[in-house]
């Protein structure tokens, strides 16, 4: 297919398409003129994964070129790909409070987040990713206001969040070919965060008329 | 208590203080001497309220004080005055796409979220309220992207979500008066966000680890 359809059939303007051929993102069209290219359904498909990174999860270009590796390294299972593809995601919007502090909150922080995964045997993505320093952060702040945040509430949360992955994870094995799937865990991963939340909160509404209504 | 006690037991700078006096959000103090007031206990927990709905809840402070004026509502049932509370807060960061469209994927993704709600029996917050439209506005992206997105799909987040909104409001009534509810519905409903999200990214690593090692 010629440019305009690869276009069209992608949702992406040529102009950024032409941008991804450019920073080498997409891999050449077959040259059919001296001004013309054809395009194939594998550039379709790798076209979805890149505008995945860039656009959904704003990730900088030399990061998203860090991650095509990996899914074209033959070398790497699918755990290494989705686990490299996720691990460079920006972490998720942190909340109000400070973006770095090593004040007393920080380091209670750290503690709670250290020991709650530990608890749970969860050591895949350790300090320095950024949704481990997301946790931190987030229950630094509430630590800093004074807001209970208990490691029992954690757990709570995390068994949760353990359910939301497993429903995340059937998601991705229901698509057919890898490179879906590591364009899929990029996307889902950050489009399904505000589904989340906002079912959270309409959830809240109702569990509060349960308990509340006079 | 003085100015400058009020400060150091709630955290918040006097500069703020002030400001929240003149704007009609903090009742004044008793007054001691020509220049100088008295603060209570009473004061210490109204602070912390309002620091919740406007530094936490980022609400704009004409909303703060609607809030402020349901909470002091003695005709008012608590679940009335925390629907007041998180219905004017804004909603969760919404994620990428476009930020009002009355496209087809919108049009669709309204009708999913109707029958998503009606299915589930959530009828506290309609459409209009921000946790709703944010709702619209993620399935619409889905959508639009050409992600799955189906019923099913949304139906096992929404009984998620509605185990978290139960650890929530257990938090919110282990709480001891009525105010301190108001104010931790809102402030826990924010700074859980990210610790809600940043679980979800490593427990995703955790089950891909499961499940994709090679």
């Amino acid at each position: 297919m010629r440019l305009a359809e690869l276009s069209a059939r992608s949702g992406v303007p040529t102009a950024t398409i032409k941008f991804y051929l450019r920073e080498g993102l997409l891999p050449p069209g077959e040259r059919i003129s001296a001004t013309q290219a054809g395009y194939g359904e594998e550039h379709l498909h790798r076209l979805r994964l890149v505008r995945a990174l860039i656009q959904v999860g704003r990730m900088p270009v030399a990061t998203a070129r860090e991650v095509l590796a990996a899914v074209d390294d033959p070398g790497l299972d699918q755990h290494s790909r989705l686990g490299i593809a996720t691990w460079a995601l920006p972490g998720p919007a942190p909340g109000p409070g400070p973006e770095e502090e090593d004040d007393a909150a920080t380091r209670t922080a750290r503690q709670e987040v250290g020991s709650l995964l530990e608890h749970l045997g969860w050591d895949q993505f350790g300090p320095g990713s950024p949704a481990y320093e997301t946790l931190v952060r987030a229950v630094a702040t509430l630590v800093r206001l004074g807001y209970p945040c208990e490691a029992g509430h954690l757990r709570r949360y995390a068994h949760i969040a353990a359910q939301v992955s497993e429903a995340d994870l059937d998601l991705l094995e229901s698509l057919p070919g890898e490179v879906e799937q590591v364009e899929a865990s990029v996307a889902l991963t950050v489009l399904f965060e505000p589904v989340l939340l906002s079912l959270r909160r309409l959830a809240q509404a109702e569990e509060s008329a349960r308990r509340f209504r006079g």
